[in-house]
């Protein structure tokens, strides 16, 4: 069995909260940024919550990451904003930009907000739930350190760059698909890592560009493979997505994009030439009843997920799944029992209470 | 060898615009639709060119394509529309939708088009395109005859649900991502079929769920399976991505959604209890000055381009292709070769010419 330590989310929420404000952020931004990755962590996306907190000290450390931004709108028209995002953690500057998309979309049917300068956000799901709370659909996209090769490279290219969906329902918890465009996450892989285990076929290729199992592939010059793994199966489709996402985070908001996006680990160094300004991210607000009622839309798409949790399924213990329901339910469930932390994310953290000198859980 | 004739462009762009008129479109729309088609076959996606005018013709005989429709906003707000097509051609609703979408972008930023009771709209590419030269981002989506179980499901409850961006560039063409949400787009199939080959893995599963080659497999209860293919391979992702289109296309537009989409085919009956108006699907146009001066974004487009071009390759013989390069290459081919033509298809075609009176080509 995994070792595991299990701490109640308030215990983990109040010591994160303390970490961030030990960063020099304000209690409003330490707020939302414990907030983020906390949601990750409930939701159980362990990969994308408080695991990483050592890594934004790190960046912190190393002037990457700026405690006290000021956000400044580069351009705006009704329904649009460009934001630079002054070098903010992500998880600060997604909530921001996501909202201010909300306002547009509040006044006009629907908004975008772009930003550039900006780091990694945790998270899709989180932000793009802001706008579902409004009876909005929320999209969100960010581009990310490059790991994945295009189909025919073996060079690294683009991130994992996630696309994030959130749209509202009525009785039921809302629909959230939110997904790497290569087949795997790099977090899944960071997981059989420590257990020494091999990756299924399609996640990864070598230095040479052929398959591999092997997990620690990336670390010998591989790269992840883009979602659907092989010709036949259509990775190109996995391609051109991560690719539509790094232009939209980067080349439309005046980042960085494809190999000049910065790595999120504090030892690797930054591209020489950049093209652009820190990483960039996309937020997109849609405001349902610009389009039906929204009485009806909702009660369509609780029509929709009954229908489809109905289908008939190959196995009758395993029916079919409504996207979300994993982390909805997941989050439920950790709200009572608490959130389990492998021993090294647990020891992580110990060490950011001695650098910080703050009480541990 | 295939059994292949090849005709020029203009004739058979004559020919299908004599034969949507013989249908009892006006001058405009017969046009507009022998345009959609006619780029399908000539960037060599030949399964949604002139090989569905027969398709078109059998549906309008079956009272489900309306040749003379009144387009109808139903809702609208600054940069949104909700538009019933009145049965039309999706051929005829689609480029019409996209234009009221560019038209709402050029004054807020962006605008986005949901469409109810409509068809098939042939290539997103198509739609997409005309945003970009208006120097604008293009954004399309559409739901389909339901073909495609979800993740665990041996149910046919989505449609193969494309999702298209198309994005200007300088001196490169535009970028063009143009991709089914399913493993395999059903055209790529009906080849097969036709050869009596068999399929890929990863592409179909049989009536029981599951996996299998037999690529007859859809006629005898089985489905095809979303991008992805297999659980190790995140094809709950191509699941999540279908069910986004579908969401989009149906539940906001106030069309039909999941099963009960109307199937493309006229043979087929129609659901019971349809939950809406016929097919649906949705266009966004983005302003790229709205974001960043364009001059700006055109050559970091380029620069993108040029880069990933650039990508070191596996194979010196296989470059990294840019997204749309295939077939704008393939377009400037055909444009001089002219369009081959299956032996069905084109006794297909000539079976029309009969039916109407027309000549042949």
């Amino acid at each position: 069995m995994t070792d595991e330590i299990i701490l109640k989310k308030q215990e983990l929420a109040k010591f994160t909260y303390a970490v961030f404000l030990a960063m020099g952020c304000n209690k409003n931004d330490s707020e939302t940024a414990t907030s983020v990755l906390l949601t990750a962590d409930s939701r159980g996306i362990d990969s994308h919550g408080v695991a990483r907190l050592s890594g934004y000290v790190r960046l912190w450390e190393a002037n990457r990451i700026n405690p006290t931004p000021q956000f400044k709108v580069e351009r705006e028209s009704l329904s649009t904003a460009t934001l630079n995002a002054d070098s903010a953690l992500g998880l600060v500057s997604g909530p921001f930009a996501m909202k201010l998309a909300i306002q547009k979309a509040s006044q006009t049917g629907m908004g975008m907000v772009a930003v550039n300068n900006s780091n990694h956000f945790g998270i899709g799901a989180y932000h793009a739930l802001l706008a579902t709370k409004e009876n909005m659909i929320g999209i969100c996209m960010t581009n990310a350190s490059p790991l994945v090769a295009p189909v025919n490279a073996k060079e690294r290219m683009l991130g994992t760059n996630p696309l994030t969906f959130a749209i509202p329902a009525g009785k039921y918890p809302a629909f959230v698909s939110d997904l790497a465009t290569s087949a795997a996450a790099n977090g899944k892989l960071e997981l059989l890592q420590r257990k020494n285990k091999p990756a299924p076929e399609g996640w990864l290729q070598d230095q040479d560009g052929q398959p591999t199992t092997d997990p620690f592939a990336l670390k010998h010059g591989g790269a992840l493979i883009p979602l659907g793994s092989d010709s036949d199966k259509g990775y190109h489709k996995g391609y051109c997505l991560g690719a539509t996402v790094d232009i939209f985070s980067g080349v439309l908001s005046g980042a960085n994009y494809g190999p000049w996006v910065p790595p999120f680990v504090s030892f690797l160094p930054l591209a020489a030439n950049p093209v652009g300004l820190g990483i960039g991210h996309t937020f997109m607000a849609i405001k349902v009843d610009a389009f039906r009622p929204i009485e009806d839309f909702l009660s369509h798409m609780d029509n929709w997920i009954s229908r489809f949790k109905e289908a008939q399924p190959i196995d009758a213990q395993y029916p079919v799944l409504i996207p979300g329901d994993p982390e909805y339910f997941c989050e439920a469930e950790r709200a009572k029992s608490g959130i389990p932390l492998l021993r090294p994310v647990y020891e992580d953290l110990k060490g950011l209470a001695v650098k910080f000198n703050l009480e541990f859980p």
